[in-house]
């Protein structure tokens, strides 16, 4: 479900006006963090940020742009304040913009007037294609994230492993009874430490696994499957990375046990496609179609979906989700530096689900697995 | 910087499309947490939602809505994928809707498409100005998180107690050095044990609090202003609340110790007007008046802005900064059941800033303080 990808049309300036929680373009463009939306252009090489009082002297220190504006200057007169939509139109006049691009997100209301006063705005998506190539610096940027983050998911599977499974059937340790909220804790506490944030966390078992995003409440079930779909954001260099693994206290059903090992070898054949000049949506096709050779059929049963029912990865960097697209998205051609997740899964009610995900990087002849951690610790004792 | 306020023209079905870390408002109607974008419709009282394959089953279980339609319903025949702008021009047609209402920052690109097929898109800002008005138990959710923080704040205080201010003028705490990222790590761990997150935290010392956004590194400088402006978020409810205090470890400066004054006056000032029937605009000219009367102007000077650069409040909610505005702009009308933060500051390179802030409820008659937290506890012995 994307919007489609529209070429970039015309070599015109590049608009944002956007926060930088709600669009990572803006922060990659200008490097400069804030809470309140503000306006940046990428014109002629050049990156021109418009800031307003509050953030004008900070940005003067940390903003990466080769001109910086306050947005008082496009003030009239003893204007109170000028809407943000007259504004832009005042910044492209005052550069004798006659059309810009912009990202399909853009603030409509801001769209309408510039395009009211005759300013042609396309749109691209992405808006910087380059952004899914990565420096090496936003590789380790990454790679941090993905350690930090192996690291605390370790610390889980040593409390698993020394836990009991109980005539209850649920998980104890140390006579405290395990919950997804409690090992959910202990991960993002040792993420903290690391700098990093969780928007949220994924460690969810029994029937709750059959549903992809279901983030995991209550206590964990033995002989199960346990998803634990990890995605932690440094807090100071912004990077996301992303890792999903599903292993088991005790022994799983044989269906279980079966889907796990087709979903292992999904993601094997997935990660065999990864290379320069592949296209994201033929290793997604060859997944779908190793699951319906296998019987693991993709439909809707009683108003439910079950089978493989999310794309096969994305792209991953200052947003979770970015390009390029492992999915149904066409022209997703994959080069050097793009760093991925390859996440096959399969979800069955009554049986469970299963997800296994790494987060690669692109090279010049395949790819480079940033996650470290095995995917054959299926079943803990 | 606001967008201008337009006013629903019409009656017609607010139409929304985001993910709910991009906006609340499709979070505050449907009250289902989606890390991608999804699509909702208001519409004659009956609040509709679109979700794709990976999100219907959840969405069944947890969306609060009256209509839950799958995306793939809208496929033609053996469609790949349509985009979402002919997706959402297709869920209009099935309900025969000829205009909508959106947000002004609903996707331009969708906004295009819907207008070059007929559709009249009007922009509402907000889209639910009854967002604005808490309900009972959005307003403890708030309190929750606010009682979360000043316990988390409490415990740094006590640290501030029991350090000792070293020969070098640093804050030396059981033969550790005190930092910004020390303490904000700490006040940040706390916070987790009670299901909170930190997007950002600010504990910033000496020079540096004369920028309101500077988050804060370093060593913590004694006989200066330290400025905490405290946010977290419950992961659970959602909501926000919002604190900030200013201390110093030893004896500020005269000027320092003056400008703490004169903002915590203008403080007391801008919480004595909150009222149902006051304009935020005119809370926030009183404000700048009193500094200006007393000789604290705002300006710029060497191309650094001084005084009092920002607004006085906000809106808390499920966003940080939500209507109803306290600052220049006009027509926010207070309204029993606004939660609003009061926070003058004021900033002086080579002096500090100084900031104060509390989150309070406008009620019937006045205001009640979500903060406990004394304003008095300036100097730290």
């Amino acid at each position: 479900m994307f919007l489609e990808r529209e070429k970039i049309m015309t070599q015109s300036a590049r608009l944002m006006y956007a926060s930088t929680s709600a669009d990572k373009d803006i922060l990659w463009l200008t490097k400069f963090q804030a809470p309140d939306a503000f306006i940046a252009l990428m014109h002629e090489r050049k990156k021109i940020a418009v800031l307003n009082r509050l953030e004008y002297n900070r940005g003067k220190e940390q903003a990466e742009v080769d001109e910086l504006i306050c947005s008082n200057d496009f003030y009239v007169s003893d204007e109170q304040s000028p809407s943000i939509s007259e504004i832009i139109l005042r910044l492209l006049r005052r550069y004798d913009l006659q059309e810009v691009t912009a990202s399909p997100k853009f603030f409509a209301a801001i769209y309408r007037h510039l395009v009211e006063n005759g300013i042609t705005v396309n749109f691209a998506n992405p808006l910087f294609p380059e952004r899914a190539i990565k420096t090496v610096q936003e590789i380790e940027y990454i790679a941090n994230t993905q350690n930090a983050m192996e690291k605390a998911f370790a610390g889980l599977v040593v409390i698993l492993s020394e836990s009991e499974i109980r005539h209850d059937g649920l998980v104890w340790h140390q006579d405290t009874l395990l919950t997804s909220e409690k090992l959910k804790l202990i991960f993002e506490r040792e993420l903290l430490e690391s700098d990093c944030t969780c928007e949220a966390t994924i460690i969810a078992s029994g029937e709750q696994t059959t549903d992809p995003h279901c983030d995991g409440s209550g206590p964990l079930l033995a002989n199960t499957p346990i998803v634990f779909d990890l995605f932690p954001r440094s807090k100071k260099t912004g990077y996301w990375s992303d890792m999903s693994r599903t292993v088991c206290k005790g022994k799983l059903t044989p269906q279980a046990r079966n889907i796990y090992h087709v979903v292992r070898e999904a993601q094997k054949l997935g990660l065999s496609m990864v290379r320069p000049g592949q296209y994201g949506h033929e290793i997604h096709a060859a997944i779908v179609s190793y699951f319906d050779e296998r019987g693991f059929m993709t439909k809707r049963v009683n108003d439910k979906w079950e089978g493989f029912i999310h794309n096969t990865g994305h792209g991953v960097g200052l947003d979770i989700h970015e390009s390029p697209s492992i999915g149904t998205k066409m022209d997703e051609l994959l080069v050097p530096g793009n760093v991925i997740t390859i996440e096959p899964g399969l979800y069955y009610p009554g049986v469970g689900g299963v997800r296994i995900e790494d987060t690669v990087v692109v090279t010049r002849d395949g790819y480079r697995n940033l996650a470290k951690c095995p995917k054959n610790l299926l079943e803990i004792e």
